[in-house]
């Protein structure tokens, strides 16, 4: 069904506790304005009782604009309990990221950003050491150097909710960012800060998890890309891959290979997640793919 | 939702040309009937403007019969133009087996039968070799041995076409048969013939796949499951896989890995197809797994 | 280099401290034997210094015997400090498979031993449930139940060490076996028993991994084959391999398709150990495949 | 065995027809020059009667000269037929890249330099479209533009040669550069030119493979890297990888999955060969990995 260019394109997302009548109720609210279904994928988790779904729509907001949907859609998602989200894709989030000195993952995420792969605003790198200056300069992100001690922490935790808060942040990518997150930092950003993990969580949790994967003689490495809670390493996994490693990869060999996985687990989170594509429950992901 | 164990499941698959209000129609007709819907997918193929669903659902049938079902149904689907196919989970289809003188995928079709991973009734096994007669006596699958030359072949196939009517098969599994059926014989079971080719489609169609992938110095074999059309190696594509090889892999270690990948790609097709899983157009397969 | 029929083909595999001229000194001998090399594989490990190597040749009996290549290789061993293993192919190791209630993996090492993949005899099926009776006799392998309790462990143990002894046991597959070995059973076949653990290890150790995988949200799921040593899950891995999983996989989906993945890894290292790929140091494997 | 600092890596790279004494004879020639092997591989074309080596070891460069090695080792080769390539591992080759308007390959492969993954020195970049030259200046890589139409294509690529031939470039990289060789083109740089095909050859040989492969309904994608020859498509392969596709990635999703597996591909091509682990012959690739 072709649509209009006046047409916009919105992302309903939404769970609720499982009971019949949820999805005609949704459908007919959406015919009832007269919406295109793009898209619709649904997930029901049994043991739990719950229902989840992810509605790609056009509409013609002459007709029902974003205030009007939201006021009208109100009252159903009271009476089915539900947790929902509304996104216009016209509207593009702000995106923060975070990086060390291991520069892949960001360059990675640059390029992408410039090719169009990642819809979103990329509005500020935060950094604790210098080394990602040029590839922000060259791609035009602001950049801020805020290096970290111990001593330091709290501050500099404080200076960079500033920030956040600020260039209104919706989501922080830690791309291969060494420094460990308070939890009340965290708490800030719930379900909206995305790390990736240089290990298949959850084997060698923690610190150095090449280095152990080396020592266990495992024969396949992983990546795992993952929301962060305040238990490191624990949050809701989105995305993992692994490749294959022999005798013939010495430790040098799994961390070259292991950031081509790194690259890939935490761009298609962040792909999935400025999609609305994630539902995030009871610690694990629904992903809509 | 529990379902009490009176409730019977049923699966419900169908395409149809997209426009709005397809989804409500179904949701509100399945709410009218209190079914309890378990799983749901849904594809769009915009480029044809094609809807396609699989519901799983619960229903009480003393509220409402299969006939009653059908009988409601088909004003809904008349009106939308629907293709569609209502399945209880309670009937087993009736599935024939074709094989030559590879095992293999038969081994594993049958262990996967009595694991209980296959919901069918295995009616028959047909073979143009006598090797297959110790596993299907094994498993207590009848066993018939029709032996194919260029000239009797139209009469074997009029047999096994015999056999099939007889036993009111509903899917044929070719496991590694090594004889082309004939443009008729395939015609009498459109999208109910299940072939598994051993090389990744279409690269290596025809005969010897893995000779020509080891001539050619690939590094990585397939196999693909398809439906069987008039067109050899051309029907709609269930399911590949592949694994990697190198110098040190020899044709026979190229035929030896294709096996396990054999295995996996065509079991995984007849699973699909048993649970309903598969709709298929424009010789495309769409598969909600 | 064709050989003649008359040739015999041995593997000769070995480690020892890494130094200079091991390779030439291997090479020269079996090139005074009038040996013809038709593989060989080496391997060095820099940060212990040591050196590893596969070579499989073929040579003329008549005019050098198993017993005069044992004789002679001995000092040029003992001058390099090495740790050897010769195999001569036309003899086949025994074997013995424990197995519980859990038949894919017997199921599947049967068929591939039929079919010439497992070069080996197998010698008996060993069980602590009858379900697997069925499968031994239509494979012709002696079947020998012998359940466990707490309290029968350290006689069964017993009874089954005088069996794997009378059989002249050289490799133990535990095809799923669901018992721990006490500590003095697995010191007696150090490196000869394999078992295949339902999880990547080292994710996912102890009991239920599946249910511990679908609690965690992982992402992929996985499956361990690795040599027995009296830590349990905590042996050398030989090899592991993984499988995508979603929210729609509910535990039994991952269960089944953890299936495919403990055939998988298991038949590899079955295969590799019984080809003589294998050499195991630092609670690690070399695998040369 | 630690080497002091003041010793050369070198890696000899050779294939040969297969006989007894191959090794030996190179075994006792590294070890009179008192070398130190680090690696060392083999490979054996059984139906070819072919032998394929690669050895890299260490020597103390006062001991032994580049020139005197050669010298010495030149009528050993001679002996055995070889076809040999000694390389040095402190000269860096000489490599220029070739691009057109799509940039993901090219970036990719000036971040995997920058970060030390491929040890070359990228003399230059030759493009047909503009898009290129920021990543070029950003990266300090000299660019030339020289687009190229159907007229002026002999002269253009009579300009290239001269470029290459200035710059003593040992290899070409085609990073999606959308222009077809001359076979004279070709034939200036055996085994040296190396280009990335987006598809899993050799299916979708030819323009729009992604077009092709949705049009048929693949279940997997894939892409190629390659040598270069006269003929289009029909290279030696190098590197071949793929990714699952379903009926939810549609035509852009397939370009943009791909684009993710051309870097892949394309990158540890040029690796190895860098390294030196691959030796072509009889149109296939061996690779030492």
């Amino acid at each position: 069904m072709p649509q209009t260019p006046t047409h916009k394109t919105a992302i309903l997302l939404l769970n609720c506790p499982d009971r019949k009548g949820i999805v005609a109720a949704i459908a007919n609210f959406l015919l009832q304005l007269d919406a295109n279904i793009l898209h619709a994928d649904q997930h029901q988790d049994r043991d739990l009782s719950l229902f989840f779904t992810r509605i790609e729509f056009t509409l013609d907001p002459t007709r029902c604009s974003e205030d009007h949907f939201r006021a009208t859609f109100a009252p159903l998602a009271l009476q089915f309990h539900m947790n929902w989200h509304l996104h216009y894709t016209d509207t593009r989030p702000n995106v923060a990221i975070f990086v060390s000195s291991y520069l892949h993952c960001l360059a990675d995420l640059l390029h992408r950003h410039q090719s169009g792969e990642l819809p979103c605003n990329l509005a500020l790198i935060v950094a604790n050491h210098p080394d990602a200056q040029p590839l922000a300069d060259f791609y035009r992100i602001p950049f801020h150097l805020l290096p970290v001690t111990a001593d330091t922490k709290p501050q500099i935790e404080a200076r960079q909710l500033d920030l956040l808060q600020h260039h209104a942040i919706d989501l922080v990518i830690l791309a291969r960012y060494m420094q460990v997150l308070s939890p009340d930092f965290v708490r800030a950003y719930p379900q909206r800060i995305i790390n990736v993990h240089h290990s298949f969580l959850p084997a060698f949790t923690g610190a150095r998890p090449y280095h152990a994967a080396f020592a266990r003689g495992v024969k396949l490495i992983g990546a795992t890309s993952h929301y962060v809670t305040a238990d490191l390493d624990e949050g809701p996994i989105i995305e993992q891959d692994v490749t294959r490693v022999s005798q013939n990869d010495q430790l040098a060999g799994l961390i070259q290979k292991g950031r081509d996985l790194e690259r890939l687990v935490l761009s298609r989170a962040v792909r999935w997640h400025l999609n609305q594509r994630i539902l995030s429950y009871a610690n694990k992901t629904v992903v809509f793919t």
